[in-house]
């Protein structure tokens, strides 16, 4: 009847005192304390090791501690037929589009020329881009996309998004599938991807996508680190194709110390911060998939296996 | 019949020719070039020199070149009886919402530290700002202020707003006049200023007022460089009591190249470029005030030539 709390980001003690809070009486143990394998019904867990969550005979529920749940499928090992749920919190999906405005922004009103000007004093206006003229691409249009295309175009921005399959989000021009890439991605002067990482969009931004951006296009990356071939983008922003890149995920994590995206001039790098779950708000959530469980009813915020997001 | 175009910082050609479209026919003359001063019937202008406007003894409507007359109103030799206007356009709202967003989201989500990990290539999370318990201050709830604080309070802050007269704002909460000055401060982790700046305005932001904020505050002026004590500003910063302060309005301007603001390690400086007329859509509203001028209707966004805002 114990679940096991596996992060070496997130904070075990806020984890563990919401759980409580909203099962109580609930045994949570952090790993790698995770005592008898055999009592362990559920595993809240960020990148779990491959191979991890098959040691627990009795698993009933994998509850990604995050949106993604690439981390989840990425185990070779995965136990097979266990339910897998991810947080979809809108605290989180407001931190997200938090960072995607925010970046967005950044480029849009000049602000690294500032940042340039004011070590040298020198005041000079720089011009701006014309918000009603500008398109910012929303890549990916679930809870988060969905969030942050809407804000966009709140301020004032075209925005147009881009899913793998048919959505429709009121204000937004979308788009979708392997046809719409194109006409989505020539639209973009900013392109912010939140999309899921799966077999379908790992690599997505190479070589090919990114030279379908207009030129002086900047990218916002808030994904994952897979879906960049960090090669193609490196050369798309020396060519001057790319004007800039804000990126929040990396492949592997953390960003090496010899990685060409930390001195690279034209690159922002923060260290995956651009969502971060929220016991206080998410574990209701967690709580009640657990709730569930218990009850034998329906899990909310489950995965579909095969699509793996 | 002719207008006098009056600014440095303003690009005349794109104006003429957009004053032009809406008053066809117009003669549009670009300060120094006035000609035969009793030609003149309009001045549109940006910190006109003292005794300029008293010119042209023909002089029907002074037209501000801003959203603020302070600049009109600092000629001691002003006309009296002219009337003067300011620009209240949405483009420019939008503009002034934009900086404020960007200086919060920027303090908000920790990206000074980012910027410095950057440098050294670490990854080290810095936590950041819980939004829905964090409260963002906006002085000055007129158009601007109300637009700016909408916008902050639909990213999920706690707004309140500051005003000299009572005001309501749906989901704002609003304080004004003396009284409320205090309670207002103390409530800001973030300040926002934009209010007009009058006699009763200047200086607002002194070592009493900056005081009442909570310790930690993070201050951005996106309305004049003369709310603010400067030598109090730098004080409060550098006792720790203010965290930073984004600044992009200053008293002189340009702000001098010794000016300690610059080089303040606390301090983002840019070049008043928070808002910008811009004359694809402000010139409208402009040409509508001539047109209102000749067929002697009441012009709009005239401003109280006793509250001077």
């Amino acid at each position: 009847m114990a679940l096991v709390f596996k992060s070496v980001f997130d904070d075990p003690v806020a984890w563990t005192k919401r759980l409580q809070e909203q099962v109580p009486g609930l045994e949570v143990r952090v790993w790698p304390d995770v005592g008898r394998v055999e009592d362990v019904e559920y595993v809240l867990a960020w990148k779990p090791e491959p191979g991890d969550l098959k040691r627990y005979p009795n698993l009933k529920v994998i509850l990604s501690l995050a949106a993604g749940v690439d981390h989840i499928f990425a185990d070779p090992h995965l136990p097979k037929g266990v339910p897998v749920c991810r947080i979809v919190d809108p605290d989180l999906t407001a931190q997200m589009s938090e960072y995607a405005i925010y970046g967005v922004l950044h480029y849009h009103r000049r602000m690294p020329g500032y940042v340039e000007a004011q070590k040298q004093r020198k005041w000079t206006k720089l011009g701006r881009g014309d918000t009603a003229n500008t398109s910012v691409g929303v890549m990916g249009i679930g809870q988060i996309g969905a969030d942050t295309a809407k804000k966009l175009a709140a301020l004032g921005f075209q925005v147009h998004g881009w899913s793998r399959t048919s959505k429709t989000v009121p204000g937004i021009t979308c788009h979708h599938g392997e046809a719409g890439l194109k006409p989505f991605m020539a639209a973009c002067q900013y392109l912010v991807c939140v999309l899921p990482l799966t077999d379908a969009t790992k690599g997505i931004l190479n070589k090919k996508t990114l030279a379908m951006l207009p030129k002086g296009a900047y990218v916002i990356n808030m994904a994952r680190g897979l879906h960049v071939v960090d090669a193609d983008m490196i050369a798309a922003l020396d060519s001057g194709h790319l004007a800039g890149a804000m990126l929040d995920v990396f492949f592997p994590e953390p960003l090496p110390a010899d990685h060409p995206y930390w001195t690279h001039p034209k690159v922002i790098v923060t260290p995956h911060i651009a969502g971060d779950p929220n016991p206080d708000t998410a574990a209701q959530q967690v709580g009640e998939n657990i709730k569930r469980t218990r009850a034998g009813k329906p899990l909310i915020n489950e995965v579909n296996p095969d699509a793996a997001y």
